[in-house]
């Protein structure tokens, strides 16, 4: 998406300075900086320290430091021994592993030789790929943002614009390009309807007010940030329209894992009838579960998100304040499960499809 | 209640120091400072800078501004203007206009000489009435947390303490003594209940994260303090018995405004099968609406409250960051309106009520 005006992704190939080239993520939002990718090291680096975050962002930049890796020593043993660095900068990033084996499956066949150029080419391939599943789920996407101003049109006082809550960052900067929730509102706006979007801050990390309040305001997509407890209000007051977010787990019944609160706001929609919406690449569906709430594991993060808070003062420096009474402790889980009776559709790269209908995406193959 | 075990309440007569002293809200929670409060000016002071907050407070706090008026002044004419003067502090203030009219009708008839003794011992009323009433609230809710307790001491596996969620503060800060939604919980701790409190951080204006659980912590009461996304998720993990909120305004029918995000607990409870109780003074009833959602105008406060936090920095400097995007805009309503098919009781200074039974607290008399 662009940025005032320049298109770009999070991750790009800059052949120039021989290396891949990221943004910075934990500049943002205040800071612009790119980040060059010239080795194995710094990739597993930009992995680790989260300069690159989101699963798919994160794939990529594995298979590119693996072609980084095989630049200085093509060799089989360099090859496996790079792979399995590479996969434990984030062991349990499933995109991670799916990106080093499909580029290992494709580079152990070849010389040492062809192999640089294939494995460059490979982590390119994964970056397209990317691109085009969001990019899907932004176009099937697309026409529930036309519905409901479709809708609004009809309505003699509803014209205006079409009101969209979103709930944390599923969008651009957490995969390759165009992101997940907010393809449609991107897709939308790009085709000229008139969108706003409620950004709810997403406390405690915050990646709403952060994130997503930043990416939408450097494509120029009209928004609002609220705090969370604020989205059940705007919906009783007629204020929104539909509700569209990303999913970190679904279950193959439709249980859905996804930043904490996002329930909260899920139940809001159905007692006010407004459409809720997921978007989710399927494989973000894990066919092995079935009952969310039984089945998918809550991370507890630590209490120091909740009762600290990190911002940027008067004079530019970021600091960390203390928000709440010394001495109280805190809980963090970091994940809520919506349950998929509360889930009015599932917008996914094949299409758009009610919980009921999720297991006809199962045949459906999708690369990434 | 105590702090650090030195029974405290938020407004008392110092007579020593010749003035009413209150605990200066605006120093919590990160340093408990006391103020003299020995002149109408400094009485106004304290309600215009909210270092005295909590409609009731406010209120006891202008019937002692009043007195202190009279200790200088006690003529016809310093009479009506002081009462004059401290009614401008909060215009719309309903408390602080019972408490002046209320002295004003008991002062008006007596002499000059008899005027500031009188003045004080009204003072002294109106915050020990406030004090009688938050307890009765707290008696009366007692029952529920007991019947919680039964509930959790019946089951097997259930052992342990009663888990109880509440928003934003409605404790004894923001009254003289006891609270509202606190009242019950105060008084469950005391009689050996062994409860647990939830604490709501309450975004924008973080009161739960500050006051609440300052509060709790200084009386002893197990508690924790959640983002406000995190309610939902314990209702359904089975962590929470029951949820305990106050109210700003209550319609006939059983509408309740309350801090914003409140509606959101609300559905997350009846989706889980949850008490969600409002603890209320009958006088928070407003007799003439109906439908709150319709009726109850709902304050947009400022979006630096969204935008920017304040808190306690490592070298102990207040300090005030940004957390979101830069240039990106916020709104912040500051209540909303949960129906009042959603709200399992109110408890009142008479009793526990549903919500069709309303009415027939409309005959009792409440003074404060």
């Amino acid at each position: 998406m662009k940025i005032h005006g320049t298109p770009y992704r999070s991750i790009w190939w800059d052949a120039a300075a021989g290396g891949a080239r990221v943004i910075n993520q934990l500049a943002l939002p205040f800071a612009l900086e790119t980040l060059l990718i010239d080795s194995a090291q710094a990739a597993a680096a930009a992995i680790r320290t989260m300069a690159v975050r989101g699963a798919p962002l994160i794939g990529v930049t594995g298979a590119y430091g693996l072609a980084l890796a095989l630049r200085a020593d093509a060799s089989d043993d360099a090859l496996e021994q790079s792979a399995r660095d590479l996969l434990g900068t984030r062991p349990t990033a499933v995109n991670l592993r799916y990106a080093i084996e499909h580029a290992l499956a494709r580079l152990r066949p070849l010389g040492a030789a062809q192999r640089p150029a294939a494995a460059l080419e490979t982590a390119a391939q994964l970056a397209d790929e990317d691109v085009a599943l969001c990019r899907a789920i932004g176009q099937h996407g697309l026409p529930l943002i036309e519905a409901a101003w479709q809708q609004r049109r009809d309505r003699p006082a509803g014209r205006g614009v079409v009101k969209i809550l979103t709930h944390c960052n599923a969008g651009w900067l957490a995969t390759v390009d165009w992101g997940t929730a907010l393809a449609p509102i991107y897709a939308a706006h790009d085709a000229g309807i008139p969108v706003h979007v409620w950004v709810d801050e997403t406390r405690p990390r915050n990646q709403g007010a952060l994130l997503t309040a930043l990416e939408l305001g450097w494509h120029g997509v009209p928004h609002t940030v609220v705090a969370d407890n604020a989205g059940g209000h705007l919906m009783q007051r007629g204020d929104v329209d539909l509700c569209l977010v990303g999913a970190d787990r679904v279950t193959r019944r439709g249980d859905t894992a996804n930043k904490i609160g996002t329930y909260l706001k899920a139940l809001a929609a159905a007692d006010n009838g407004i459409g809720f919406h997921v978007a989710l690449p399927t494989p973000t569906i894990d066919w092995r579960m079935d009952d969310g709430l039984a089945e998918i594991p809550i991370e507890e993060r630590s209490a120091h998100e909740v009762l600290q808070v990190q911002g940027l003062d008067a004079e530019g420096v970021m600091r960390t304040v203390q928000v709440a009474a010394s001495g109280s402790p805190a809980a963090n889980p970091a994940f809520d499960v919506t349950p998929a009776r509360l889930v009015t559709s599932f917008v996914t790269e094949h299409g758009v499809v009610r919980a009921p209908e999720l297991g006809t995406l199962l045949q459906r193959k999708t690369h990434i």
